[in-house]
């Protein structure tokens, strides 16, 4: 299940609303969409994805689709966004009760796919004996760009998931990042289909109900949600779920995960020439470092500058440190949007 | 006689070939090209502008005269650039033989037309005695962007001229600026026509005879050189006369002259905000301080900079440090030019 929402601000004017992140071509030709269908390769007893998307993205979806080669899957497409829950419900009830769920959100980097792939093994063995799995990565910084899940008991390779944490402020992310008790939330998580159901059943009737109503009668592989998906609460599986049942687990995974959520992430993992930069376009630099610049519509020279970020597409340009990266969506929100 | 060629390399992407530094409306709707006219306004006595300019602008030169409500110009049309020497020749041919020709390059500012205009009637007195009379300017700091005048014997309210020394390195700016024999070239000039004539028969024989050999038979405004103006010297009125006759006078003035050669320039000369910036265009800025920073065609947000140059137009896109303004020309010529 990939789930393909998301706006896309923090990377403005990289994304936007009509080119969220996902689809942006950030690796060569290749997008996070695209990189999050290849690193499932090599998998075995794999079914076609269910990718769930907003109506203004089914174009790109079909497109990504089709570049992979990937000819059968089912595309669910929301009116509107209504956070986690309803969009994993929706996934659950259009696949095989029997499988089991791989919910990835699109837009997300994983340097090493092996290792992964590993991890979504144990993660659907747990899953086969009704637990919800989620993905956890040990804190290496006191990152406030991330959720943070707080883990208790183990239980054998895993940790029962005591409670989410939005992403917090700089002090409680010191504390949040060294107790030992925390781990970064990746949204990422493995469950069955029929399981999660039963769970939404007990612990969140009324969302499941919701997207039940919306679901349409007929299954072609496009799957249009009625517009009463608008009135379905928007929660998080987080929330609504996971933190609700007793059968929640957390693994620890350490495989270069990253949701690039800001430019300063962009840059770590992507290419970068001699000087630290990544640079793509029709660019001139001249003693530049440790700076993104890319320019996809027209010529772009800078000079004389170190960690940067200078981006130029059709939609504006954006010149900041990269120690503001954390500061791009707001920018972009602030930005006329003429 | 307005000058008016020029690459415009220098305040790339503002300007470019196709819109040099002096047609670019840098100060509201008005361009350099229209300063210039406007600080004649006020003078008795002035006949129509003699323009003398390429032929890929005729049209915006065009544009500016209407623009200024000025109808009844001549347009030298040069087929290539030859330099002043060559420029301000035709100007004198096409010009009545009893004026006194002012000769101002298109593309400077002067923050003191009221000091200005009484310094041209000072020069034209002069000039009326068989004087070719140019513009000094007391330097102020180690300019290496400027050409230098060496004046000799103070001659009433003037200086005889010397000799004149192209654009200096650091150390040798560093001696021009403080020994009190040195004023930078603004470039403006003051003489009768037929005594410039004269003079360059004496001088400079041979460019005069090629000027008058590219000028066309009949005398409408718009005066198109001929090719044959592309075998012409390419000289500065400099070298080919003032430095070789014994009547050159240098006035030196203090009217806020600038030549506008670079971003630091005219960051210097425009409207500034309360943190020094220059802003013009669809652009958000935060946290921005003593830089220039303009969009002409797209949406632009710079934040957490300071002294920077920020520029978007059509042409394309430039980020540099305010101090590596000098550095501007070399970049346009290296950027692809597609």
């Amino acid at each position: 299940v990939i789930l393909s929402g998301g706006s896309g601000t923090r990377l403005w004017p990289l994304s936007t609303p009509d080119l969220p992140k996902q689809f942006v071509p950030l690796f060569g030709e290749r997008s996070l969409f695209d990189l999050t269908l290849d690193r499932l390769e090599g998998l075995a007893d794999v079914a076609p994805p269910i990718v769930v998307t907003g109506a203004a993205h089914v174009g790109l979806v079909q497109s990504a689709l089709t570049r992979s080669g990937v000819g059968d899957a089912w595309v669910i497409i929301e009116p509107v966004g209504r956070n986690t829950a309803p969009a994993t419900l929706a996934a659950a009830l259009v696949a095989d009760p029997e499988d089991v769920l791989v919910i990835l959100p699109a837009d997300h980097v994983i340097t090493d796919p092996a290792g992964f792939r590993a991890a979504l093994l144990r993660a659907a063995a747990h899953a086969s004996n009704g637990r919800i799995v989620t993905f956890g990565v040990e804190p290496t910084s006191p990152h406030t760009g991330y959720g943070y899940i707080e883990v208790g008991a183990s239980i054998e390779d895993a940790f029962q998931v005591e409670r989410f944490k939005e992403k917090p402020d700089a002090a409680e992310a010191e504390h949040l990042a060294s107790d030992g008790r925390h781990l970064w939330n990746s949204g990422m998580f493995v469950v069955g289909a029929a399981f999660l159901l039963e769970e939404a059943g007990a612990h969140c009737p009324q969302v499941i109900e919701g997207v039940t109503g919306a679901l349409p009668e007929g299954k072609g592989t496009l799957i249009a949600l009625d517009d009463s998906f608008e009135s379905v609460e928007a929660i998080s599986i987080d929330y609504a779920i996971m933190e609700r049942t007793g059968n929640a687990l957390a693994i620890p995974i350490d495989v270069g995960w990253d949701d690039v959520g800001s430019f300063r992430s962009l840059l770590a993992v992507t290419d970068r020439d001699e000087a630290g930069n990544h640079v793509t376009g029709d660019v001139l630099v001249e003693d530049v470092s440790g700076s993104f610049i890319r320019a996809t519509s027209k010529r772009l020279a800078v000079a004389g500058v170190k960690e940067m970020v200078v981006v130029e597409t059709p939609d504006g340009v954006l010149v900041l440190p990269l120690d503001r990266s954390q500061d791009v969506g707001e920018i972009s929100k602030r930005v006329d949007r003429g």
